[in-house]
């Protein structure tokens, strides 16, 4: 990209660290266009058969194989997800991947789960100057979250953790308990 | 199915007995696949006639007459929905009906409305191994659910009753009154 | 439409007057299937340029310029949504535009919001008659709407809020907060 000058931060380099960046720079937004075909294909051969789906999400985002996700799927770029073997995902999961999405092994989506790195500034001039930021979320191994769940920019969820239905994650979920409501919080020990 | 030994349960009879069952066997990949097919037939005539939308209705799910839904629309079987007369369902409706869903007569749904009996095990073990289990549930006569409730595995709304938009309904509803919330709590008698 | 007796109220009328009114009266059908088939269009081509995308846009919803709305969108009637400069509402937008919905300028909303100006009565008898009615929705200028938040009938939000993801809006939000939960509550002013 900056052949001249390699001092030159790109939009996606600030998107990637956390920082204030321009989501609608013209490399983001063909980088959005290009997920958003795959995304189209993948979603319109909804009764397509394991292999030919997995063909297409190869090419979307970060997996090897035992990967299941289920149409509609939206997500902005799919370079930014990275998930583990043995992964599911039902109907309507939408990944705004402005960061990182880590997914680990075994992680199971109920229908519907939003999972969003992307965020906006509160401060009013900064937010109608389009500002964006985003921070990575990780999904540890063997996580389940029930259906409609939001899960919020740089959340971690911790290994063998699961979320209940319509749960909004605001904060942290340690290892192996169960968590649950809108803001989301632990009620038990697995 | 077991022509040499009739005592050979089915992966379809655990399933809609509530028991631990394998959701990936062939024959119930079969029937979600054709499912699928049928929603996507649906989905693509979002400006078709009533009759038309009524003839794919009634191959997909157990109903008569007198029946809407809006697209999109999906669902993983079909024949374990079953429903009365005047239904309506606005956009975006996601039933998993892994076990029955009986919706009585005059039943309306707004968008998003999310009806899960699919639920997995707590226990780790367990719930890698990709064992399921399903619950159905119960939407009464004269029921209003508002728009992007969740009905949970093994739950009943009695008749008459009104589920405020955006609710998670987690215990079962008595007759004649207003719920809502997250999770969803009686507000008053109607 | 009553070229005979000028005193004769249409549906639409009722519907605009927050009266109680017949959904499923043939114009307004006509004018539902109308406003889907421009959806349709809208959301097949995900991938489609601004321009285009404007086009439709701009047959569908009361807008000039500086307007971009993710794939899938939807809505009732189209008509009755009145949007300003700088409008970004991200994938799976649902408006229910029975009656109006005003927004300003540099609103953003998160993927799957729902904005209802739709309702039913809870009286059994009426509501199984089916009976509607429909209260406006404002959204001012600079309102930044997180993903997956329900906005009910009749709501008001002020100039600069922000309504945290996932918020069930039950009540109106004044100028200058940020606002969350389910039913949503201010937490700080900006």
């Amino acid at each position: 990209m900056n052949h001249i000058n390699p001092n030159v931060t790109t939009e996606k380099e600030k998107m990637l660290r956390g920082e204030y960046y321009n989501a609608f720079e013209k490399n983001l937004l063909k980088d959005r266009k290009k997920a958003q075909k795959l995304c189209k294909r993948l979603n319109n051969m909804s009764d397509g058969s394991y292999k030919k789906r997995l063909k297409i999400l190869k090419k979307l985002l970060q997996t090897t194989k035992d990967v299941w996700i289920e149409s509609p799927f939206r997500c902005d770029y799919g370079y930014n997800i990275i998930i583990g073997d043995g992964f599911y995902a039902n109907f309507g999961c939408v990944i705004l991947d402005c960061n990182f999405v880590k997914i680990g092994n075994n992680v199971q989506l109920g229908p519907n789960v939003q999972i969003y790195t992307a965020t906006h500034p509160i401060n009013i001039k900064e937010r109608i100057a389009q500002k964006e930021m985003a921070y990575p979320i990780t999904i540890s191994d063997n996580v389940w979250i029930g259906g409609s769940c939001i899960i919020l920019p740089g959340i971690t969820i911790g290994d063998n953790s699961v979320i209940g239905a319509g749960s909004v994650v605001t904060k942290n979920v340690p290892n192996n308990v169960v968590a649950v409501g809108n803001p989301c919080r632990v009620i038990k020990q697995i």
